[in-house]
């Protein structure tokens, strides 16, 4: 299989993201990152790029100039993963996608549904493979959990409460830290900050376990830090069409919260529960009976996710999860590369309108006082 | 000090609650049971208060006939505890205040505002101690909670999530357990499930922690197992009058869920957690801090915490609950017994208004159809 | 059945272990405390008693007055509970089982393995009920570990580790708190003071659940805080007939430890843990396998450990289990006093012998340089 | 810097440690893998290579022929990195070491004392940099308790427990698992199984933080599983020469257990816990009072642990530490290359010696019948 060409726009400096699509990128050796835009300042392209070894000629200041001159070479790259503030990733990433580069794409994938639903449709003409990075479902037992679900073993769930709550922006970094501000800035970050930064992932999650999609929302959120023009916490109901009903809760200013990414599934027979923080474990729980703690690499878990990396009990974290989604996105995108149609199950450009829809239905909902809006 | 001669109606055969409210009253010596309506069924209830080494003729059928031959004796019951489905609640409490008897009274203390308004002017006119049972502020780690609250330590409060979700009513165990059908039958129970059972109390507990009322609620209820004709399921967003806000969720349907009250405090400076499965602990965590585990009869506890019964180590759990709050309960009413001002901290009448319209008006927002209806 | 008259010797002003005894004898109805020898001061004795409810004729500067008095009495004690210094037990439960009284004494029974043998004769000889006080085998937990080792779930035992490690006495706090003195003064405590304090817990709790009995210890015993005549740290290592191997770790200078009673058990299909600090779990482990929590009051627990006195989720502790062992004290004498032949499981005085064994026998490895000795 | 080109002898075909070596080699642009002896049989050398991206040119089927043509390339190999079983480590790291190749070499570095002195000879005489793979130390926590142990923040250390138990061949997997048999062949793994194991790391860990390095052991070994010719079970005693006492525990046939590598360090003042399947927090108790639980990546920890890769909360594991230790191995080596002399903090050779002396100590201590062994 051919090793994909990678360009990346954004990531530079002290991105915490770009280290981490770049350590994803890297770990399976299916992709080699040949090109980027690093940052708006060329020379700050240029010196970051040589950090990783990339080649001057191929460190941009803009992603125009680095999509027209790839295309120029004959080792362009196939692929381009975006990850620079939400108000770009439409452009961006439909100037990629015209032209034929395969695009990953951080979420959320677009900062309006109209957006998001135009994109999907040049993806479609073009062909071309699309991933959003929702990086948390690469965890092994996030597979578990859903092949639980699909096996039958919760029952029909009813319920679904999903968390992403952290507390990093309690204080006001946006005035504090560089790389910061644009995310409550609307004309940047566009219309939301928890629901499109964390909120979108919380939701994601909950519809890759459980299988369901809800049809109305009602949401209540708020700006805890007062100055702020978008929203830092913010409550989520959720109908889903067999009567099923769930919660999900975003929040950045969920004070002393480290990272805050909780799943918690309720089925008529058991119930699972999964925390970020612990994510080798998947818990499962039967009416007045013990509880059954899976581990991340035992022999009694569903062969989907035995994509352990290392054996039982040596802890895998974070980047294992997102090397896991970027193996998929690569195995796609070779397949498609190569003329070859692949099964691989990674989260695409349907999963990022359902991400873009969710966050503008909030927002209706919001600007409605709380009315139910369909999703 | 006297001891108080005690009085229970309800609480017989296999109850578990019963037995909860003996050992506490019976913990430190401040009350003895005298006289019991343990059971509708005249010789049950003799056989019960013979087990519990009751005179037979003060083992009572009804609790007006409990009432009238007590009055009688010189050493009748000074205070009478009502654990009888919540219907009677009102009837049997005003009796017994009517006449002068101190009242431990079950939650909710009444199934309607109304009720529990002219409760509480009843036990205002009489003088009499009410104390209702929120028996999980009992816990040390509560008290510490509230402390910290109090000092400071958390900052201003923004947000409260709390949490009472078992899964113990996913089957429909009115059919199957003698002694559950009450709480789903509305002619006895009322005209909720879930709220009067367990949602009263993840309500109670965090205005107990947060010094917070709130004044609005939104509520989106259901009945997860459909033959219900009360909810089982509530989802509760709260808001309060400082712009913080909360939400409640009280479930029966959580399944799996072994008991399921926990507290999550969220201020400007620090958050607290406390999960009534491990209560012995009490987390505290600042933003990018380390984080302290506050464990019951540690030094470094606020004073109002240090109600210990063992040393720190020597887990305490339900039962001493219980019975930190009836020696509350059991030292108000011998103060006032003796005409003595003592400032005793116990929920009291005024509790049980509260507890009673947080109930009522998420029943009166879910008619409206998930409206905001002021508390 | 009858009411147990009780008396206690010791236990008596700031005593936890005291109360601990009181709480545990007064939980079921088995008991009433009539009598007690509650301080060498009379007094005090009289003052504490009084705080109890107890008859100022019935409450004795000594335990000899007790005896002589309660002896002359119709309604005088049946049974008495032994919870001074280590170094009276000896004398005092032989002077109450010489006279038909019931003893329940403290652990270690005696100092030396003679005593406790004479005193197995004459509690052989005057056919009484002796409870040695080992009160953390009351735990429904430790129950279901016993039977899933009985039961076979383990396989064959080849390793078992026990601790009992705790850190109060890190500081020397024989010098500070009055009543901590006695236990690092061999004329009063005997020859040992860690292992004879909660040493001898680890080892009973360890057989108790394997149903093994060492053959040969091997013991390192130091005083980390040199002033002290005895051991404040112990490591044990111990032979079993079957080939299987376990350590001991018992401490009272594990700083920062708060309890710290843990056991694990090895066999060699699967293993168990158990750690009081969390006493309603029972973690249940196979090789490459998914983990088991076993939950007081589950439904998958054997009905040995269905002994629960609340529902799951509501946390059961210290208290409970103390009250669990005195149930079987209670119903061991019972049935004695009525002459009858229950097959009641307690801790008796072969529990207690055992005890006294392994600490003498660790010494005596001591003094031999870490020899192996034999039980 | 120069990127370091860097060799590998085993770690082939489906070797756990292989891939975690290259995996850590990978991670920050230190090392380029560029040959490799990765199987005794040559294609199967050749074939793992090459889905590495190495010339076939270079994938050698023995160490020998590789270090003779890599000394003869101009781009030829800066160092190798050793993971073959045990008993290859000395003849093999010296080859190396002898011809000016940096080594990095896994654990245990050789099989006696006496090699690993000769080794530590030719180490000095060739000015090389040798690195050990004790990869736990690499965790960010590790660092984190050092730090502490160094500021005094544990006051003076009386006790260290320390367990490496795992339980993975509680069963015969020699006899099922290809690559399992070597471990508990004498002539192949030297002569010791689980010391040499998993042992040396609890023995190296407990050093690596505490500071201190133990005079003598005394040591109980024994093979659970009774047709091994080696131990795979040993309690070791340790004696410290400021009077400290330690333990460690390292097993194979700790069933059920998955990791298994804890360490408990206790002072004068507190005491630290740690353990590997949860790496990224770390507990700090002192006497009777709340517990401190450090979490990696937090502002209050110590610059040393500062080298977190991600944010706190998004959990690092088990490759991020062999990351780490790599990447001071690598930084040694650039230094070395570049005649620099750089202060890089990674455990050499003389922690080897200390390792293996450690081990041949306590076989010594076993034959001599648990006698007290000079380290």
């Amino acid at each position: 299989m051919k090793i994909i060409q990678l360009g990346m726009v954004g990531g530079g400096r002290s991105s915490q993201i770009g280290d981490s699509h770049r350590v994803a990128a890297n770990r399976d050796g299916l992709f080699k990152l040949s090109a980027g835009a690093f940052d708006k300042d060329p020379l700050a392209s240029v010196e970051f790029g040589k950090k990783l070894g990339i080649d001057s000629s191929r460190a941009y200041a803009d992603y125009r100039a680095m999509l027209q001159q790839e295309l120029t070479r004959d080792d362009g790259i196939d692929a381009v993963s975006i990850m620079t503030p939400n108000g770009f990733h439409f452009e961006m990433a439909s100037a990629f996608a015209a032209n034929g580069i395969h695009v990953i794409c951080e979420k959320p994938v677009t900062t309006t549904v109209e957006d998001a639903i135009k994109l999907a449709e040049l993806v479609k003409d073009k062909d071309i493979v699309f991933g959003v990075m929702y990086g948390y479902t690469g965890y092994p037992m996030i597979k578990q959990a859903r092949e639980m679900v699909r096996n039958g073993e919760l029952g029909e769930i009813h319920t679904i409460k999903s968390e992403f709550a952290h507390g990093h922006a309690m204080h006001t970094v946006e005035q504090e830290k560089e790389g910061a501000a644009w995310r409550v800035d609307p004309k940047i970050s566009g219309p939301s900050f928890v629901l499109a930064d964390v909120g979108t992932h919380a939701y994601h999650i909950a519809g890759f376990v459980s299988g369901l999609k809800p049809i109305q929302v009602c949401a209540h959120l708020t700006s805890v830090v007062r100055t702020r023009p978008l929203e830092d916490n913010a409550f989520i109901w959720l109908k889903y069409p067999n009567g099923a009903n769930g919660t999900v809760w975003a929040s950045a200013v969920a004070t002393g919260n480290q990272h805050g990414l909780n799943l918690r599934i309720y089925g008529s027979k058991a119930s699972l529960q999964w925390h970020q923080e612990r994510p080798n474990q998947l818990i499962y729980k039967q009416t007045s009976m013990s509880t059954k703690i899976y581990e991340r690499g035992a022999d009694d878990l569903y062969p989907a996710a035995r994509i352990e990396r290392v054996g039982v009990g040596h802890p895998e974290g974070y980047f294992e999860s997102f090397s896991n989604v970027y193996r998929q996105f690569g195995q796609a995108i070779q397949a498609k590369l190569a003329n070859q149609s692949l099964p691989v199950d990674y989260p695409g450009i349907d999963d990022g309108i359902q991400g873009v829809k969710f966050i503008e239905s909030c927002l209706t909902s919001q600007v409605s006082g709380q009315a139910w809006v369909n999703l």
